[in-house]
């Protein structure tokens, strides 16, 4: 089954946005062992939605358009979906429910604008929109299905997620690809690539496949196998993953996207144990991820971000002798900190972060990038420098990573539980 | 001048990466007054590079392409052009040498099979790469301007920025497209459209265009303008901008995309003030904001993550009757909250939220996405509820966006300063 995506909105090309939702689109569909042929991004104009529908030919299965961002985008491609597919025009009484619906919570009334949204297409199935007032739209044409969906991120990745995907399964025989996905940290591409070249060619001969997928702080990989005999592929897949477990156990903290954050979660919650952080040069990011999980409120007590010094002693209890002695970004520094915090917030863990973010603040002995990463347990307290380079976003985000994985090998320790145990 | 962006390589198709490239392109291009009417991404194959050449047609005068990442992708685009562009081949001194060099200074022999790196179709000119093998080339046909990087980011946009703008500036006049963004917070995209609506259709007769870039939390207004007299549609912009601001400076912060936590920061070093933060719901985002502004250790002296009732007794001085009484989500606990964050950190102004973040955790008189944000600051303390809607992710970016928005307003507001005249 072959597949297009068509995105539409001048956002995209002028720059002004990243088109991320093809990029989310395309995973989902090979997941689904769809091939995407090609992507196209379109000015929201009712003549580019016709070229663009009209450059579609037989090979394509499927279409996948991403409308503009707003009401007014969703209008113009909505219109023009409507005129291609010869429509005529009919009030949905869900979607316009939704909509006054999405006004009242709010106390608003709503505007007459709005009301258009409920108007769709009579040859299309409504594919609802639980966090949205614009629609998705189902339409058919010469065999070939035609899904179309507001931009907003969140809005098309729920459509397509409970309402798309479902239907498109009806449609395809079988799932003929197979992927396991291990997440590491704290090792960049090519040196995990060293590490386990030989269990690489091993696996490429045996006819799977394998992908590292590098972001900031993370590497993962993913192995995939193509074929119809799914229950042999799964455990061909799972014999591989068990091989190159050990060569990795440092590194590896989980599977299948599953953030570290939420590893985290999970082994406290399982533990009964809690956590919290002190935070000066990742400003609060750590607690940011860990309190982006539901539930986190089950482990996670709270954290303090002290970027001044006087709040690292008033609040954390860090000694003045030790920040005039050692500076603030040192080991000493960093000990005290996540003692503080695990001292304040009453629990049984506790991250500390403490460094020079950048891009100013460096010195010779200590450039741009030092970071000191402090962790207090029931075993005791210590840190470790890290140099994450020159690029602030970037080390706020690896110091984050960083923490998180020196705390789960400490609650690991403490349990008595091995690297690689833990991953089974 | 239209253009056209073509990035090839299976990465993209895969959701493997997400492609950056041409949202950089597009803003480069952009900002030469080139419009760019389609990016298209297709297969590292032959025929799909051919297809896509040959779809471009006489409107199109510019045709950017990126090739896949590494040496073997950047061949197949290589030869496919050769073939498209009916060229013989010749070597390129400076791209032999650039490739010697690569082996010269790793102390390694050149294999052969490198030698074809610095093969080149004869006709196209080359734009050097400065950081890697393989060479940006510069083709024309028909009228029309063809372009042909690598795909690896930070060697495309050297070779577009050193080598393939000054060549294209010399094919285009000027540049004339004129941009104003206004940023605002705390209006829906239709609201604000009410509200302007007079003002957007005067603005549409005098010729000027006008887009609505919603994100979460916030909608851009961009003001476009396109001619020759650059410094009269100036003008007529900034008039036009300067007639919309009292209809809605309740809600601008600022212009051409700077961050709310941005001007915040601008703000308090002005007046010399300081802030800091007390965060249950949005559990620590606000101070990621705000720490996230290169400097901001200036004016921000730290936060408190509070997430259970404890902490913000023990920490914040929360007092146990208020959180029995009123429970943690109440109008006396955020404002309290604000007042033990400006009294610990020592600060002029504190932000403080307490909600229901969800999935979990609402009530029939509490639902989810029900928060309160309390604000601190030398002339008192005051708390506002708002009702965020039920999505986690989205009610910790609108309750972070409300509360500096909130603080905006404060340090404003003590500080005599008008809300329409902040925005001169």
């Amino acid at each position: 089954m072959k597949a297009r995506i068509i995105t539409i909105g001048d956002e995209i090309l002028i720059g002004q946005i990243v088109d991320t939702n093809s990029a989310w689109l395309a995973t989902e569909l090979h997941q689904l062992g769809i091939a995407i042929e090609r992507i196209v991004s379109i000015a929201d104009t009712r003549e580019a939605i016709h070229d663009a529908l009209n450059a579609v030919d037989d090979s394509i299965a499927l279409v996948i358009l991403t409308g503009g961002l707003g009401p007014t985008k969703d209008d113009i491609t909505k219109a023009a979906l409507g005129d291609w597919f010869n429509s005529g025009w009919r009030t949905d009484a869900m979607v316009l429910e939704r909509v006054a619906e999405h006004f009242a919570i709010r106390g608003l009334p709503m505007p007459e604008v709005n009301r258009g949204q409920a108007e769709v297409p009579d040859n299309c199935e409504v594919l609802f929109n639980a966090h949205g007032s614009a629609p998705g739209m189902w339409f058919e044409k010469n065999g070939s299905v035609f899904i179309s969906m507001p931009g907003v991120p969140f809005e098309m990745k729920s459509i397509f997620t409970d309402h798309a995907i479902p239907r498109i399964r009806t449609r395809i025989q079988k799932l003929p690809i197979i992927h396991r996905t291990i997440m590491t940290q704290g090792i960049g591409e090519s040196s995990l690539m060293e590490i386990i070249g030989d269990w690489e060619e091993n696996l490429r001969n045996s006819g799977l496949k394998l992908a590292y997928l590098p972001s900031v702080g993370s590497v993962r990989l993913r192995v995939s196998g193509f074929g119809n005999d799914e229950p042999a592929l799964q455990r061909q897949i799972d014999q591989e993953v068990g091989n190159v477990l050990p060569l990795i156990s440092k590194y590896a903290f989980g599977f299948d996207d599953e953030a570290l954050e939420s590893v985290i979660g999970k082994l406290l919650k399982t533990q009964g144990k809690t956590l919290s952080t002190a935070e000066s040069c990742t400003g609060g990011y750590i607690s940011h991820m860990l309190t982006s999980i539901p539930g986190s409120s089950a482990y996670f007590n709270g954290g303090a971000v002290t970027y001044s010094n006087q709040a690292k002693m008033e609040v954390l209890g860090v000694d003045e002798a030790s920040l005039e002695t050692y500076g603030a970004v040192s080991e000493t520094v960093a000990i005290q900190m996540a003692e503080g915090a695990r001292r304040i917030f009453h629990t049984d863990f506790a991250i500390a972060t403490t460094g020079i973010a950048g891009p100013d603040g460096g010195t010779e002995e200590k450039p741009v990038g030092t970071v000191w990463i402090g962790i207090s347990g029931p075993s005791g307290s210590f840190a470790q420098r890290f140099r994450m380079g020159d690029h602030r976003e970037r080390n706020i985000r690896k110091s984050a990573m960083q923490g998180l994985q020196m705390v789960r090998k400490e609650i690991l320790k403490e349990k008595g539980i091995s690297l690689l145990e833990a991953l089974h």
